[in-house]
C-alpha cells in the first residue's frame, strides 16, 4: 500500500504563496518513491499579492485555494475536506504564503495565529502521531501549534526567525540546507530550504531527506 | 566553465501559462549539472487567465512576464533583452501558454504564428548550431520556426498534435515519456512530458534526458 501523503499549499509564488520549486520538488521526490500525494490549500483571500518581477506589492486580490491549484495542475482539495484520518503524513512546503496565509507570522511575529483550518490538521496528525514535515519559514507554525511540546525544529541559521520559534516553545537547531532536522518525540521533521538557500540543487538535498525522513515514519 | 542556459518562460501554471512542474524541474536537473541559468519571458498580456480550481476562464488579465517571474522567483529577463549570444543552449518548458502565449497554436494549430521575439531566439540559436531543448507542446515551436529545416522531433505519440507539426514541415517520432527524440542535424531535443504523464516522477524521467541531451551539445 503506497503512503498517501498531504501537501498543504498557500498560493502560488514565493513572495505571497507558496514557494514554488519547494512544494514541487516535494511532490517530485514524494511521487518518485511511489507515495500517493493529496495537495490542499485553504478558501481564503491572499493576505498580499506581489509583483514577483518587481517585488512591489500591486492592488489585486487573490484567492489562496485558486492559486494553489495552479500548483496542483487542479488536483487539489479544500482543507477543510481533508482530515488527520485520511492521511499518512502531511508536508508543509515554505514561501511566504505559508506566513501570510496560514498562519500571520510575517506581520505578528512570535505573537501570530495559525488558521483554524491548519491549526487543527496539525494537532490531529500530532495526536494520531503521524509524521509531519515543515520546510523553510513553514516550521513556525509546528512551533506556534505544538509550541506546548516544545517541538525541536530549524529554520536554518540562529536569526529573528529562530528567536522567535524559541519564544513560542520550540527548540531550535542549526541545520544546513543539506541536512533535516527529526524531533523523533513530535514526529516533526524540518529542513531550511530557501531560508539558507542558495540555489534550487542545494534546496532539493534538504527536501529529498525530508520527504525520505517523513515517510519512513509514515 | 559552466554553461549558460536560457528557460524561456510563458507564465505560470499549465493552463494559462508554463507548466510549473516542467519548468522547475527543467532548472532543478540544470542546476545539479552546474549549468548557470537564465529565465526569460515575453512582456505580452496573457491570451487568458484559467481558474486552475475550475478550468474556467476568469475576466481577469495577466501579463506573462510578471506571472513567469513567480516561477523564477524575481529572478528574470525580458527576451528582448536576451540574444543566442549570451546563451549556450535554451530551453522551453511546456504549458498551454507555451501554445497560447509564445504562439498562436492552441487557436490556429498548424496555421500558427510564432511571437517575432521567439521567432528570433529560436532562428539566432539554429544559425549558432546552439542546442535548444522543447519540451510537451512547446516542439510546436521548433516546427514553426524551423519547419523549413525538416526538424525530427516528438510530442509523444501521433495525436493533432503530431499531425498538424508534420503539416508545418517538421517529421515526428513517437517517443515514451521517460524518452527524449534528439535531430542531431538541427540539435533539437524534444520529450513528451505532460503530452503523456501521467505523473511528475514520470514527466521527471525524461526531462533529466532531454536536460543532459542539451547540454552534452552545449
Amino acid at each position: 500500500m503506497s503512503k498517501k501523503v498531504g501537501v498543504v499549499l498557500s498560493g502560488c509564488g514565493v513572495f505571497d504563496g507558496s514557494e514554488i520549486y519547494e512544494a514541487t520538488l516535494t511532490l517530485y521526490f514524494l511521487g518518485r518513491a511511489g507515495a500517493e500525494t493529496l495537495c490542499t490549500a485553504p478558501e481564503r483571500e491572499q493576505r498580499d499579492v506581489i509583483d514577483h518581477s518587481t517585488g512591489q506589492v500591486v492592488s489585486e486580490s487573490r484567492k489562496v485555494f485558486v492559486e494553489a491549484a495552479r500548483l496542483a495542475r487542479g488536483e487539489i482539495r479544500r482543507i477543510t475536506d481533508v482530515s488527520a484520518g485520511d492521511l499518512d503524513a502531511v508536508i508543509f512546503p515554505g514561501g511566504f504564503g505559508a506566513a501570510k496565509n496560514l498562519c500571520d507570522f510575517a506581520v505578528a511575529g512570535a505573537n501570530c495565529t495559525v488558521i483554524p483550518e491548519v491549526e487543527k490538521i496539525v494537532l490531529e496528525m500530532h495526536g494520531q502521531k503521524k509524521p509531519q514535515g515543515f520546510m523553510c519559514i513553514a516550521p513556525v507554525i509546528a512551533a506556534r501549534v505544538l509550541g506546548s511540546f516544545s517541538p525541536e525544529l530549524t529554520v536554518g541559521d540562529e536569526s529573528d526567525v529562530s528567536k522567535a520559534v524559541e519564544e513560542m516553545g520550540a527548540r531550535h537547531v542549526k541545520c544546513g540546507v543539506d541536512a533535516v532536522a527529526v524531533d523523533e518525540r513530535n514526529r516533526v521533521v524540518t529542513t531550511p530550504a530557501y531560508m539558507i538557500g542558495p540555489g534550487i540543487a542545494d534546496v532539493a538535498k534538504g527536501i529529498e531527506k525530508l520527504v525520505n525522513e517523513v515517510l519512513k515514519r509514515a
